[in-house]
């Protein structure tokens, strides 16, 4: 810890003075050119699709990429000892395990958030991080009260439901109405005026279960405005089936949006087998009743925190790797897949990576986001609170898609520096992962880094079970598989050290 | 409907005298030995034994199996029919969709066993069956209320629970106490004098899962009797780890038993991944606190139904072969498998085999029994309404254990009709059916007729996945695959046709 504590001593001295550089030149370079957010992505793009059949090809034909001026062979060599050692150190279970047991679910604004900070920074420093500190995050709160349904009639059964959140709540004595089924959002949209009216919306849409997760947004926008459109309808509530794919009693929560022009009306979610069995219900073609109580309602305003550990870079320390996932969870379940894997993946990569001998040339960040489930909150006040020095960020990748193994790597780079993403992936193919494209999207917390120009990497998860628990109780540590973990975690600590040590960049396009 | 009565009516005179000389003849046998309940069985065992290997053998081989003098050639021709028949019928389907859609939960005692007996005579008479009554079963009833969990310290979150059938509430503020846990019921009752003195217990055992369901017995002793023996050790709550073969979020009910000598306490069961939980909070060695709220407590006396409904036979009307399942079911799900799947498979049984052109020599008899969750209610009345004349029952088969495929046939007949079942099983080897043992239990509800000597067979279901939704909220219709329900069926058609068609009986061993 003493020799640690002498860098770290260094390392901020050295800090201060590049920032300052590099503050200055940045802003030379913003005032030459405008526009220049999505600057780095449409070039990559570029690059992408005019040689994207190329690339591919090489890749599989074991191409020899030529890294030279960006990483030694002492670096590839100890990257690959870094991703064998990760395969064994079941840290990261450790870590999620820990997170679930003594903290538990943690939504935004409650006790259990509250107790996550607390948990966050604790832990970081029990990982030996060089340096812990937390930023604070300022949001509205939402509060969940009892949710319960039931079918009055023909049929009169209980239904399992859950509030979306920010839903508004139903009077104390509950909502009745009739139900109105569509297939789809677009049918409710596309539906005559007062189609709806005095009814309760029932959309009936199933997502698709798929390796990537490319079922979600399709599926989601009848969460996320489902209930503005019931509104514009005349509709006195909304009922959607549950966003997920699995088929269990589990109601799956969520953000919804209200619109400042349409009324507010409640919405909820069925489980999967209670919006069968409202179809068969309607199939009887008999109106079919149902009351639903929502104790829902907005809190008072709560600050809780970005907590970020860093491993303190011996070169260029003021440069960083962002890795991270989000600390909050919803209420249901105890967030292990969501996102407590992620949190437990890329801070156990990071801790490996600060038990080599020395430091790497640039730091390693681990940012616990704040408040991701409603509404990328922690991420936002990232990305303002370092907006004077986002060019420090050399690269980022959040994990927050579950805790399956990873099976493909994207990249968002400069051409220049593709190889390095390639080796990266080269690295990463003893554990089933292939090089996917330069166009990777780097986890919804990155999204405002991102959209400033930020170069990212997608480390995608295997999401085929992903949204059978996802923002459900089910969402709970026996969902994950050690080994899974493990591999995650050798393939962020393989992406997370070559970055770190690399020299040149990934592109440095922020504004 | 007019030929039918007509065969009604002669059918009841033919009944009355054949009755009359039954009893007759049972009284004298009953005079001459004492014991016979079990004689039957101890005989086919003796048999079962000495041979087991040699018939095993022969089954194995295609043994030509003589049932000359037993059943004809027609009689074959038509069971092969009607199975092939049942394999495209859905009709299993549909009437297990009616009943989970159109009644739902229906505990005993219950609005919702009052609208399941409803449904089921009104169902039975849809399906064309001759006659169709209910038989009144009376007993206590019990109503569950709140049930919430949470740990208090040192890591506070909320738990998922369920009270166990008949448990008592706790105060209306809730129980809180230490946790004192045990791997096993043994342990628990191994434990020295006051060894949970003030705790609530909390019994760690994990059922195993299996095919023909074996794990259940090791791992329901906990619920029955869990309670009685965590009080003598004093504590104040139990809390057991679901009995069940699942990893959601879910607890499993079930009935518990308290004892007249030993104080009663509350009792309630975790689902798999809370039991795991307070498993990995109990590792870190402090002590946790759990404070668990029921609001359970006996209810009023009710009177509900058996609801049976017959297909008269033509030559041999007062005796019958009994298949049925029972009707009512745990409160938490809509009992799609437990057991809607059972009457729906057996009513549909009996309606393929309505709708020959001839009713068979003898009737076949569909029982719902009422309240078997709750102790076989329905069951023991049953046999003590229909004590005098239980040689009329052929032989009898429940389906009580979901909806997975029959993997198996055991019968419990006398060994000169021991050809008879193999016969069966031999028209079943197209559906994946096995002969397996002359030892069947019959199903839960058949105990009271089996201890009688009656004759049973078993056909046995795969399992595998029972105990996954078995008592919890999770047991819907999405649980059931249509081409397994029509399997089944076309099981039990052969089954019940032959049966009612065969000459002689499979032994009438009734005291």
């Amino acid at each position: 810890m003493q020799i640690n504590k002498k860098i770290f001593v260094l390392s901020l001295l050295v800090s201060s003075a590049l920032v300052f550089t590099a503050c200055d030149k940045n802003k030379g370079a913003d005032a030459q050119t405008n526009n220049k957010t999505s600057e780095l992505a449409a070039t990559s793009q570029t690059q992408e699709q005019t040689s994207k059949e190329a690339n591919r090809e090489k890749v599989n034909n074991e191409e020899i990429i030529n890294v030279d001026g960006f990483l030694s062979a002492d670096d590839i060599a100890i990257a690959q000892q870094l991703r064998d050692e990760a395969l064994k150190s079941s840290k990261g279970y450790s870590i999620v395990e820990s997170l679930t047991t003594e903290v538990g679910p943690r939504m935004a604004g409650t006790a259990g958030d509250a107790a996550a900070v607390v948990w966050g920074e604790a832990k970081l420093k029990e990982l030996g991080f060089d340096k812990v500190w937390k930023e604070p995050v300022t949001f509205k709160t939402w509060k969940r009260g009892i949710e319960t349904a039931e079918v009055v009639a023909p049929f009169p059964q209980p239904l399992v439901i859950t509030a979306l959140g920010f839903s508004i709540g139903t009077a104390p004595e509950g909502l009745s109405a009739e139900i109105k089924a569509y297939d789809t959002l677009d049918d409710l949209k596309k539906a005559p005026e007062n189609d709806a009216k005095g009814k309760i919306v029932f959309i009936k849409y199933r997502m698709k279960k798929a390796r990537d997760g490319s079922g979600y947004g399709p599926a989601v926008a009848a969460r996320g405005s489902g209930a503005v459109e019931a509104a514009k309808k005349g509709a006195v509530g909304i009922l959607i089936r549950s966003i997920g794919t699995d088929s269990h009693r589990m109601a799956h929560t969520g953000m919804m949006r209200y619109s400042a022009e349409v009324q507010k009306i409640p919405a909820a979610a069925l489980s999967a087998p209670d919006a069968d069995l409202l179809e068969n219900m309607l199939n009887r073609d008999k109106p079919v009743t149902v009351k639903m109580t929502l104790g829902a309602y907005d809190g008072p305003e709560y600050t809780s925190y970005n907590v970020i550990g860093e491993i303190t870079g011996s070169e260029k320390p003021e440069e960083y790797v962002l890795i991270g996932g989000h600390l909050d969870s919803w209420d249901l379940g105890t967030g292990a897949l969501d996102d407590g894997a992620g949190i437990a993946i890329t801070a156990a990569a990071a801790e490996l990576i600060s038990r080599l001998p020395e430091r790497p040339k640039r730091s390693i960040r681990v940012v616990m986001f704040a408040n991701e489930e409603q509404g990328l909150v922690g991420a936002r006040a990232y990305a303002e609170a370092h907006k004077d020095e986002l060019h420090n960020i050399i690269t980022a990748a959040e994990s927050d898609f579950g805790a399956g193994p990873i099976w493909r790597i994207d990249s968002r780079v400069k051409p220049e520096a593709l190889p390095v993403a390639k080796k990266i992936a080269e690295l990463l193919k003893p554990l089933g992962i292939k090089y996917g494209n330069n166009r990777a999207g780097g986890g919804p917390d990155l999204i405002p880094l991102r959209q400033k120009g930020i170069s990212v990497f997608s480390l995608r998860q295997d999401g085929t079970d992903y949204f059978d628990f996802h923002h459900t109780p089910d969402d709970t540590l026996d969902k994950i598989n050690k080994e899974h973990l493990d591999q995650n975690t050798a393939a962020y600590v393989v992406f997370a050290y070559l970055a770190a040590q690399m020299e040149g960049d990934f592109g440095q396009k922020v504004e």
